[in-house]
C-alpha cells in the first residue's frame, strides 16, 4: 500500500494534528520553552501558554478552567479516576471489610477495564461491570442504579463506545445518580471517558452533569496528550489523588514539568472543536452515511449487517461498524486484501490480537460471526465523498477475491479429493 | 526584563528543544501519526520512529534498546520504580511484619523524595534517608551499605544533584551492592536518577552497573518526555510493573497511545548527546569556570563560596551554586534585581516556595546563611563567553543596588530614631 492512496477510514485510533495545532505546538516549541514553575520572564511566558489551553480545554466542555488538570493521555485520565478512588477509600481506613465498590460497563476501553480487573483481582476495589443492552448496545440506566451498594464510590462508563460509536445515557444515569445521592448517606461519583465523543459531537459536562470526565488530544486532531475535568475541583468539591507526586505541577494534582508545547497544541485543538463541532459532524454523519449506503448496494448479494446501529440509541456521527453476513470474511483479511482503504476491526490496541472476535462486539451482543467479520470504518474531518465511493470499490474488490481464492481452494480441494 | 537581553542561566531547570530535535518533532508530527498499535502502514511507519528513538536512546547510555521503555517524564520514570517495589512485594504477599525497605538518600528530587515520604506514611514501605557527607556533598558507600536490612529492595540515589551539581559515587556504590548481593539470600536493586547528569557527562549503564536509570528529555535539549532504562528488561532480570494498564503498549510496561512525535524528539535529542558529548561537556566546564573565576573578582570583598565545589566530589561541568557570604544577599532578591541573569535558586518546582533556604543545600552541609543567599547558576549549550563576563557584571549590579537600598534604609531607619 502507498501512503499516498491510503483512504483513512481509521479516526477512532487516531487522528493527524490538525495544521493549526502543528502550527501552534511548533510556536511552543520554539518559544514557550520555559519552566512553567520557574519565577522568571520564561517561566511566565510558558505559563500564560499552557493557561491559555486550560481555558479553551474547558471552554470546549463548558467547564471552569480550574476544573482542568492536564495528563499525559487518556490512558492516564482513566488511571487517575480509578487511582483516586482507590485511595481515597484507604485514607478513610475501610478495612477489609468495606473494599470500595466500583460500577463499570462490559464495553469499556482497555484503559479502564484492565486497571478495574485487576484492583478487583489485588482486592483493592469490587467491580460490577454492567451488562450492555444487547438491542441498544448501551447500559441501561436501570441496571446501573440496581447495581449501587452501600459501598459504591465510582461508576464510569464511557460516553461513546470506540468500536460501535454507540452513544451511553450518560445525562440520564447522571441525574438517577444525583437522585440516588440525594437519598443516600453515601456519595456516589460519576466519571465519564470522553475520548471518543470529543470532537464528533458536542460534549459539554453542564449537560451531561458528570463528576469526572476524560479528554483525550489524539482522538480529534490534537497531540497525544491529555487532559482530566472534575467538577468544582478548587473547592474540593470532588476527590483527585495524583498518581505523580513530585515538583507539585498543575496544583499538585499532576506532578512533572509541563509538556507545555503539547498542551498549547491541546488547547488549540480544542479551540478547533468547539468553534466547528457542528461543522465537523454534519460533515462526518454526511459521510458516514453515504458509506453505509454504498455499502449496502455494493455488498447486497453478501448481506450486511451495521452494528450498533439501531432505533433505540444514538451513535458517533464518523463511526460504521459493519459485517459481511455471508461467508468467512474475516474482517482482518479484508482489511488485509484492500488496497487503499486503512480501518481496523475494533480498538488499535488490539490490531495485533489475531482474528478472534471482538470483545465489545460479543459484549454488545452482535452474533459470534459478525464480530468475526466486522470492519470499523470511522471517517474523520479530511474525508470526501470520492474517498468514500473509492473506499467501498477497494473494499468490495477485496471481498471478491477472498471470494475467489476461496473457491480456487474449494475447487483444489475438491480436486484433491479425487486424487 | 526583556526576552532578546536574556541571558539564560537555567540550565538545570529546563532547556529549549535543540533545532535538529524541533526538525524531528515537526516532521514526526507530520509523517509519523499513525496509531503504532495499529497493523496497517500508518503504524507501521509511527512504530518505525518510535523503534529507532528507543535504539538512539539506548545507544546513548550503553543500553540495549529492549532495555529502554518510553514515559511522559522524569517523575514518571522516577514514580515507575517505586511504585514497582511497593506492588511486587505485596504480590510476593509480604504482611505487615515485612513491609518493603527503601534506601535513598536526604538530597534526592522531589520526584524522589515525596513519593517515598508518602509511601513511608502510608506504610507501603520504610525508607531509610541517608544523610550525604557535609563535606563531599555526596553519600558515602558505607553509609549507604550500613542501612541495608533484610527487607531491603531498593536502593535510589540520583547520579548528579540539581542544586550543587555534586556526582554521586555510583559505580562505587552498584559494586558494593553487587558484592552485598553475591553474599545474601535477598537481592537490592539500584535505581539512579540521571536527569542532571545526562548530556552533561558521558552516562554509561555499563560503567555505572545500575539496575534502573531515569532519562529526562527537557534537561538535554529534547523533548518534555522521559525514558527509562531497566537492565535485562526482555528476560525479566528486573522488576517492572506498570502504572498504567490499558492497551498493552511499550511491551505492556506503560500502556497509552505513544507520542511518537516527542518519542521521536527524544531519540534525536539523545544522538546529539551521544554523538557531541565531549564537546558539550568542555564547553559548558570552560564557562562555568569562567563563570566562577570572574564571580570571585568581582565579588570579592563581599567574600563568596561555591557550595558543591570541593576536593572530594566531582560536580557536573555546568554548575554554579554560589553564595555571597557577607550581607542579607538573599539569592532569590538578587536574582529579581538582575537585569538580564536568568537562574534560580534551586529547583524549578520550589521557586515559589518563599524565600527560605534550600533543603538540599542545608541537607548538603551548607550552613543556613549561605543556603539562604544561594544562587544556582547553571550554563547550557548555547551559553557563551560574553555572556558569562555580562552576567557577572549584572550579578554584581543587582547586590550593589541591593547594597545601595539596605544603606539608605539603614540610613533612613537611623535618621527614624532621631525623631
Ligand atoms: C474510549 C477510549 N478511552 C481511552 C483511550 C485511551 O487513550 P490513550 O491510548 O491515548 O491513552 C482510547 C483510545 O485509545 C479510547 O478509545
Ligand atoms: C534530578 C531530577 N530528577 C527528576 C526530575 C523530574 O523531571 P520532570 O519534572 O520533567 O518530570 C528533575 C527535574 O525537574 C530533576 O532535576
Amino acid at each position: 500500500m502507498n501512503a499516498k492512496d491510503i483512504i483513512y477510514l481509521d479516526a477512532n485510533a487516531t487522528t493527524p494534528m490538525a495544521a493549526e495545532v502543528q502550527e501552534v505546538v511548533k510556536d511552543a516549541m520554539a518559544n514557550a520553552w520555559g519552566n512553567v514553575s520557574s519565577s522568571n520572564v520564561l517561566g511566565h511566558e510558558a505559563k500564560r501558554y499552557v493557561e491559555r489551553a486550560r481555558k479553551q480545554t474547558a471552554s470546549m466542555i463548558q467547564a471552569k478552567p480550574g476544573e482542568i488538570v492536564f495528563t499525559s493521555g487518556g490512558t492516564e485520565s482513566n488511571c487517575t479516576i480509578l487511582h483516586t478512588f482507590a485511595k481515597v477509600h484507604r485514607m478513610k481506613g475501610g478495612g477489609d471489610i468495606s473494599v470500595p465498590h466500583i460500577i463499570t460497563s462490559n464495553i469499556e476501553h482497555d484503559s479502564v477495564q484492565k486497571p478495574l480487573e485487576q484492583m478487583h483481582r489485588d482486592g483493592q476495589a469490587h467491580v460490577t461491570f454492567v451488562q450492555v443492552d444487547k438491542t441498544s448496545h448501551a447500559v441501561r440506566v436501570a441496571d446501573v442504579l440496581e447495581a449501587i451498594r452501600p459501598n459504591t464510590v465510582l461508576i464510569t462508563i464511557m460516553l461513546a463506545n470506540n468500536e460501535t460509536g454507540v452513544i451511553q445515557p450518560i445525562k440520564d444515569l447522571s441525574q438517577a445518580i444525583q437522585n440516588y445521592n440525594q437519598s443516600s448517606e453515601n456519595r456516589v461519583y460519576f466519571h465519564s471517558d470522553a475520548a471518543q465523543a470529543i470532537g464528533k459531537i458536542r460534549v459539554s459536562v453542564e449537560d451531561l452533569g458528570v463528576d469526572y470526565l476524560t479528554i483525550v488530544g489524539h482522538k480529534f486532531y490534537g497531540p497525544r496528550i491529555g487532559a482530566l475535568y472534575v467538577r468544582n475541583l478548587e473547592v474540593g468539591d470532588c476527590p483527585l489523588e495524583p498518581i505523580f507526586v513530585g515538583g507539585g505541577q498543575e496544583r499538585h494534582y499532576r506532578a512533572g514539568t509541563e509538556n507545555t508545547a503539547m498542551i498549547a497544541g491541546l488547547g488549540a485543538a480544542c479551540e478547533l472543536v468547539a468553534t466547528n463541532i457542528q461543522t465537523y459532524q454534519l460533515h462526518m454523519q454526511t459521510l458516514r452515511d453515504q458509506l453505509e449506503e454504498e455499502l449496502s448496494v455494493a455488498l447486497k448479494s453478501h448481506g450486511i449487517t451495521f452494528n450498533g446501529r439501531n432505533s433505540l440509541s444514538e451513535r458517533l456521527p464518523n463511526t460504521c461498524n459493519v459485517s459481511i453476513v455471508s461467508g468467512a470474511f474475516n474482517g482482518r483479511t479484508v482489511l488485509e486484501n484492500c488496497e487503499m482503504v486503512v480501518a481496523s476491526v475494533g480498538a488499535a490496541c488490539h490490531s495485533k490480537a489475531g482474528s478472534k472476535a471482538s470483545a465489545v462486539l460479543l459484549a454488545s451482543g452482535i452474533p459470534y460471526e459478525s464480530a468475526c467479520n466486522a470492519l470499523r470504518l470511522s471517517v474523520g474531518r479530511e474525508t470526501t465523498s470520492q474517498q468514500i465511493s473509492a473506499a467501498v470499490i477497494d473494499i468490495c474488490n477485496a471481498v471478491h477475491s477472498i471470494n475467489q481464492s476461496l473457491n480456487v481452494s474449494a475447487d483444489f480441494h475438491t480436486n484433491d479429493n479425487h486424487l
